[in-house]
C-alpha cells in the first residue's frame, strides 16, 4: 500500500492546552514522536526512540528540559542530541534522536513529519477563528479507526447529514439543495444555500435563542478544504429574504465547523475538531452545550467511517463510482494526490534533519 | 488457500424466525449478505455493501420494502437496484447490488451464493423432519470458529462420542460396534448397529420414559450425508431383540439430529442443529430438555473443533493419516472436493447477476 | 526471520513442582509440547498434538502413565507410542507422536527441542545454588513479551538497575563504575566491583538485617552468562575495606540471582528466575520477602522489555549501535549466534526422533 498522505505538510499533532512540561507521546503520520514543552514555553518533538535501543522515550522522564531515557539513562536535550551516557565520557558523535519542526498556532502544536527544510510556517492552515476573540466555541479529539481522507469525504459532502444525523442538523433540504464546488491550488469549496426552508432543529434553536426569530430561513454551508487535511466549514441560517445570500448575515447566527485531521496510520487517525460562533459569544454555558452536542452527532459520524474502513479493506480492489455529491471530495483527494506526487518526482524526502529544531 | 466450500449450492443462512421485516446481516460463503423479509413475507438477501461507497447496507434502515443506506441515503429495492440517489435525477445505470436467489424450506432460509442461473431448489438438502408433524423438536445456531468441513467430519465419525461426550451419549459400545458405509452422487451413508448393548444414560432415560422399558438395547446411528455439508442423522434404541434392526422400531424410541454447517470463512461456519423426535411429541417440556441437553453436548464438540483448527492452522503442511473410523469423512471430502472441482473445470463461476431474485 | 535461538540445548521447560501426574502444556521454541509426570516420577515430554487428527493432547487425560486423546481416544505411552485405536485391532506402524529428550536438575524440568541423539546431560547450565542446602531461595516464572535475547541483553548490563530500579537496588554507583568482561567457548563473565559507595536500599537493609552493619561497603556483581540463555549473578555487599574484592566475603552478605530464559516463539519467553543467600538461610520469612521484593523489581523490566520489543517490531531494519555498557551483552549475542551457526552449516537438524526418549 502506498502512503496516503503528503509528509512535507503541517499536521495538528495535539491541542496546545495537551502540551505541558512533562513528555506526551502520539504516531504523526507513522512516527512516533514525543512531545514537552520546556521552561521557556517552546514545544519540543522528537522521535520517541532512544537512538541506543529503541525504548520509548515517553517512557523516561524530563530532567529539566532534558529527556533521560528510562532503560540506559541516556540523556537528550531539545535538540535531539545525546547529552550523556552511561559509564563513558565520550559521546558517540552519532548520537542523536530525530527533531520534528513544532509550531503552536490556532490553539493547536503543529508538527512537520517531512524534510524540515522545508516547514515553512506560512503554510499553517488557517483556522483562525480559533482563536480569534470574535468568536467562541470548543473542542475536541477523536481518535478514528479509519484512513483521514474518508473523514475529509465525509465533511466534503454534508448530504449526509440527512441520512446519518436526521434528528439534529440534517433534514431533506440539504440533500436536495444545488451546490458548487471552486478550487484553487491547494483548496477547493464546495457552497450550499438552500433558501427559505424550514431550518431543522438544531438551528431552529439557535437563531430563536440569540435573535428571538422563530420562522424559515436561509441557511449556508460553506466549505472550505485546505490540503492536506483541514476542513473550515461555515454554517448558519438567518431569517428568510433577510439578504444572507447577498451577505448581509446581521440577522442571522453563524457558526464555522473547525477540522483538522491527521493520519495516525494509513487505518487511524487524529480529529480534532471545534466549533466555534459569532453570536452570544460570553455565554459559557452554551459553549459547553455545542460542544457536547457537536460530539455526540460526530459520534453518528464514527460508527460510519470506521464500518467504511472495514469494508474497504475487505474490497481492496474495489472501483468506486463517484455521484453529483463526491464532487467536492473528488477535488479534495486530487489536491491531496498532487501533494504526494509532487515528494515522490522531486528530489527524494530527506530523512528528518537530526538536530534541526 | 483454495477456497474449501462449492460456491453453487444452497446452503442455511438462518433459522425461518430469524428473519423478520428488519435488516439482517449475515456472511456466507465469504460473502457479506444483508437479509430481510418483505411486506409479503418472501425473503431478500442482497449484498451488504452500498454500491457507492461500501458501507454495510445492514447500518441502515428499511422503508417499506427498499433498503435505504445509512450513509448518503441510497435506496436499493428487494432486486438490488437503486431507485434513488441525494442530489440527481438520472441514476446511473450500473447503481445496484448483488442480489442472491433465497428460498424458504425445512425452517431454514437457503441462499445460492454462486452463480444464480443454476440456483435450483430441487437441490435443498432434505431435512424435511424439521417440519414433519409426525416429528417434534427444536434446535439453534452454534458459531463455530472452525472450517466447516472439521464439524462435517466429527458427524460423520460418531466414535468421538464414547471420548469427547462419555456422560451422555457415548459408551466404549460405540467406539467397538462395525459400521459400514455406503454412498451415492452426492450422499454417503454410515450405519452402525449396537446390538443387545447397555444403553448411555441418555437413551435408557429416553427408552424408559417413552416405553417403561429398562434393560438391555439394540441402538442404531444412521448418518446421511448430503453434500456439502448437511447431516442429517437417524438415532435410536429399542429393546434388544425386539426387531428393529430388521426394521420394527415399533417398540423403540427414534430421533433425528439434523446438521447443516455453513461456511461463513474458511476458518468459521454457522452450524444450525435440531433435534427431533416421533415419540411424546407434544411433550413440550421434553422438546425444551433435550434441545438444551444437545446444546450442552455440542459445547463439548465445539472446544474440541476450535481446538483442531488452531493446531490445522499451526501445521499447514501436515499430510493426515486415515483410520478405519474415518471411511465416512473421507467420502464426504471426497464428494465436496468433487463439487468444488466441477466449478473450477467447468465454465468460470459467473458473478452473481444484479437483479436475479 | 530466521531462528533466533539454537535447537540443540537444553532449556528449561518448567519448575520441577509443576510437573505432576496431569497433562501441563508449553511451547518451548515454538514447539508445542505436553508434559507429565509418571508413577515413577520420571517426567515425559511429547509434542502436544495426536498423531491422528493433531488434536492437542493436553486436552485429553493420562490412563494410568499413558495419554488419552480427548477427540477419538488413541492412546500414547510416554516413548510416544500409539499403543490403541478405536474400532481397529492392527495399529499403524507409524502411529506415534515426537518425544522430547527430558532431565530434571537444579530444580527446574531441561527439555532438548533439538536432536535427540546430542541430548547430553553434561551441557545441563549451571545453576546448583538453586538446590544447594548452603543457600536459601525462592523464584517465579514469567511469561515475557519479548525475544528471549532482551532478556539476556537486560541482565547482562545492569546499568539498568539506576534508571529502571532507582529505588531498591540501582544507584548512581552502578552505571558509573568500571567493568571488565571475560569469555570462554560457552560462557561470558562481567565483573564489576564498587569499593567504598553508599550500599543502595536492598543490601543497606540485607547487611543491617545479617551483620548488624551499617556503613559504606564494597559492592560485587559478578554476572556469568552460559549460552544459550542462562544467567547467573552473584551479587553481595562486604563492610568497605574488609577484604571482599580481595576474596574475603566473611563479613559480607552473598546472593545469587539465578536466571534462565527459554523462548517461546520468537517474540515471547519464560523467564525462570530465583534469587538465593547464604545468609539467615532460615529464615523462611526474609525467602518470602526477597522473592516478592524481586519479583517487584523484574515487573518493572517487563515493561521494558516489552516495549522494546514492540519498538524493534516497528523497526526491523534498525541498525544498533553498542555503548561501552553492552560489552556483556555483544559477548553473550556472539555465543548465541556461533551455536545457531554450528546447527545451520553442520549436518541438518534432524527432526525429533519418534520414541527417542
Amino acid at each position: 500500500m502506498s502512503r496516503s498522505f503528503p509528509l512535507n505538510a503541517w499536521y495538528a499533532a495535539a491541542w496546545d492546552s495537551d502540551i505541558k512540561h512533562e513528555l506526551f507521546a502520539r504516531t504523526i503520520c507513522g512516527k512516533k514522536m514525543v512531545f514537552y514543552r520546556k521552561s521557556d514555553g517552546a514545544v519540543v518533538a522528537l522521535e520517541d526512540a532512544c537512538w541506543h535501543r529503541l525504548l520509548p522515550l515517553s517512557m523516561g522522564r524530563l530532567d529539566g528540559d532534558e529527556v533521560v531515557c528510562g532503560y540506559h539513562g541516556l540523556v537528550f536535550d531539545g535538540s535531539g542530541r545525546c547529552t550523556r551516557m552511561p559509564s563513558q565520557e565520550t559521546l558517540n558523535p552519532s548520537a542523536c534522536v530525530p527533531v520534528f519542526p513544532v509550531v503552536e498556532r490556532h490553539r493547536f502544536v503543529w508538527v512537520w513529519p517531512g524534510d524540515p527544510a522545508l516547514a515553512d510556517p506560512a503554510l499553517i492552515p488557517d483556522l483562525h477563528w480559533n482563536h480569534d476573540p470574535a468568536w467562541a466555541g470548543d473542542g475536541r479529539t477523536i481518535h478514528a479507526k479509519c484512513n483521514y481522507r474518508l473523514v475529509v469525504d465525509n465533511l466534503m459532502d454534508l448530504t449526509h447529514e440527512t441520512f446519518v444525523h436526521g434528528s439534529s442538523i440534517g433534514n431533506r433540504a440539504v440533500a436536495e439543495a444545488p451546490f458548487h464546488v471552486t478550487h484553487g491550488d491547494r483548496t477547493a469549496t464546495v457552497t450550499r444555500w438552500m433558501e427559505g426552508i424550514e431550518a431543522p432543529p438544531f438551528w431552529a434553536g439557535q437563531i430563536f435563542s440569540a435573535r428571538g426569530y422563530r420562522g424559515p430561513v436561509d441557511r449556508w454551508q460553506i466549505i472550505r478544504f485546505e490540503a492536506p487535511c483541514t476542513v473550515a466549514i461555515d454554517v448558519g441560517v438567518a431569517p428568510a429574504g433577510s439578504g444572507a445570500p447577498q451577505g448581509d448575515r446581521s440577522q442571522g447566527v453563524n457558526g464555522f465547523v473547525l477540522n483538522t485531521i491527521t493520519p495516525e496510520t494509513e487505518k487511524t487517525c487524529h480529529y480534532f475538531w471545534a466549533f466555534v460562533r459569532n453570536y452570544m459569544t460570553h455565554e459559557q454555558k452554551l459553549t459547553t452545550d455545542l460542544r457536547e452536542g457537536v460530539r455526540r452527532i460526530f459520534g453518528e459520524d464514527e460508527r460510519v467511517l470506521e464500518a467504511q474502513q472495514e469494508a474497504i479493506d475487505a474490497h481492496p480492489e474495489h472501483k468506486f463510482y463517484n455521484l453529483n455529491i463526491d464532487a467536492g471530495s473528488m477535488w479534495s483527494r486530487r489536491l491531496i494526490d498532487k501533494m504526494i506526487a509532487a515528494e515522490s518526482t522531486a528530489a527524494p524526502v530527506v530523512t528528518p534533519l537530526r538536530r534541526a529544531g
